[in-house]
């Protein structure tokens, strides 16, 4: 019997309609299958009943995967792909495997000769990277920043001084009640001629885009950033 | 008078089909822009042609810009933009601004206040991230390494090196004829319990995503990797 594949299947960046962010053939897929890892059962089913999948949405095999999941849980989620059948992984927003716990379960896949097919749709760091002008033949993403004052300003002096010497643009994160503290450290710490770009609410109708000198950030309006999903970018 | 708006227009990689990889209100942009900034411009043509653009082609206006573009040609790209008319940007294959000369007249928009809106659509780098099982929440893309063997092999281990001590995913490409020979150094050059992952043929029928140890590919039957688009990974 052969096994099943791995689908990686991008859902949209909040509110934003499927038919503006994912292929029709990604929906096509995620309306066919009937097994899934998720990070959050309730977002998933409600993103597949907004897709009109297939099958009554409670018929579906929902396994969780997030980052409360010991290892050791982690075989009886491949465990559908052995036995012939496909399973797609679906996070809480955007692409399974970047920023999420499904990529445990994609490595073990790999480690069982399981093939793995990954899906087009939302990246907000592919997003940010895009728009954000800056380069992007060289990047890093970083995740989030040390949150202790003296250790995130060590943190992004070393950033800023990697992108100087590698024209890197460095890609990072905070918690969104955060935004706007760290967006003033940056503005605080950073090099005049420093370029930094804000991307907040990528695909959804509030999207903000901005990329300056922090030298004409300092002399201009700052965005509200609280609370809004957001990508920090910074080229030295 | 207001602005135009930059949109970022990702393509297929390859001859996909465009409802595979790209969500139908993209086409729906695609299709009614009328001004086009291009790496080649008989490649978009096919690509808008394929599309059913609403407009004859012939009658659609396409502005060059690759690695050939002198800086001084740049303010005539953005013109149009001034004079309110909508732009897209077209890359060879996937999505503008990541790893082409795009970005240049998006920092250029920028400065000038116009806004820029990047679209879904795919890209080889991040499908490729996705499906590597590697990590996904901290990784770097540098483009091409260095073709001269000494040169490569210190490159290579500096990679080696900084992935270990943070964890981070090192993401490279090639010069599609010399692939193989690239497979070929990092088995050599790499620990053995070094994760080397290897994308070739992203969203193609022939698409191949394998990851193992440096160990296993050593013991393992190598895939032909000559003149297929592909994608190298590694976390130590």
């Amino acid at each position: 019997m052969s096994y099943g594949t791995l689908f990686l299947l991008p859902c949209p960046l909040g509110d934003t309609p499927a038919e503006q962010v994912l292929p029709p053939q990604v929906v096509s897929v995620a309306r066919r299958l009937r097994h899934f890892v998720v990070e959050e059962a309730k977002t998933t089913r409600q993103f597949l009943a907004a897709l009109k999948h297939e099958q009554p949405i409670q018929s579906l095999h929902f396994a969780t995967l997030n980052e409360h999941t010991p290892a050791s849980e982690l075989p009886a989620l491949l465990q559908p792909l052995l036995a012939g059948e496909d399973v797609g992984i679906v996070s809480e927003a955007g692409c399974p495997g970047v920023a999420d716990p499904g990529a445990q379960l994609v490595a073990l896949a790999h480690r069982h000769g399981v093939r793995v097919v990954p899906l087009v749709g939302p990246s907000s760091i592919l997003l940010a990277l895009m728009a954000s002008g800056l380069n992007g033949q060289c990047f890093a993403f970083h995740g989030y920043l040390p949150v202790e004052e003296a250790a995130r300003k060590k943190s992004l002096q070393q950033l800023e001084t990697e992108s100087f010497k590698r024209r890197q643009t460095q890609l990072f994160i905070e918690t969104p009640y955060r935004n706007d503290k760290l967006l003033q450290a940056l503005l605080t710490l950073c090099r005049p001629s420093t370029q930094i770009c804000i991307a907040a609410d990528l695909t959804l109708p509030t999207e903000t885009i901005l990329t300056r000198s922090v030298a004409d950030w300092r002399k201009a309006e700052l965005p509200k950033l609280h609370k809004r999903p957001c990508l920090f970018l910074l080229l030295a």
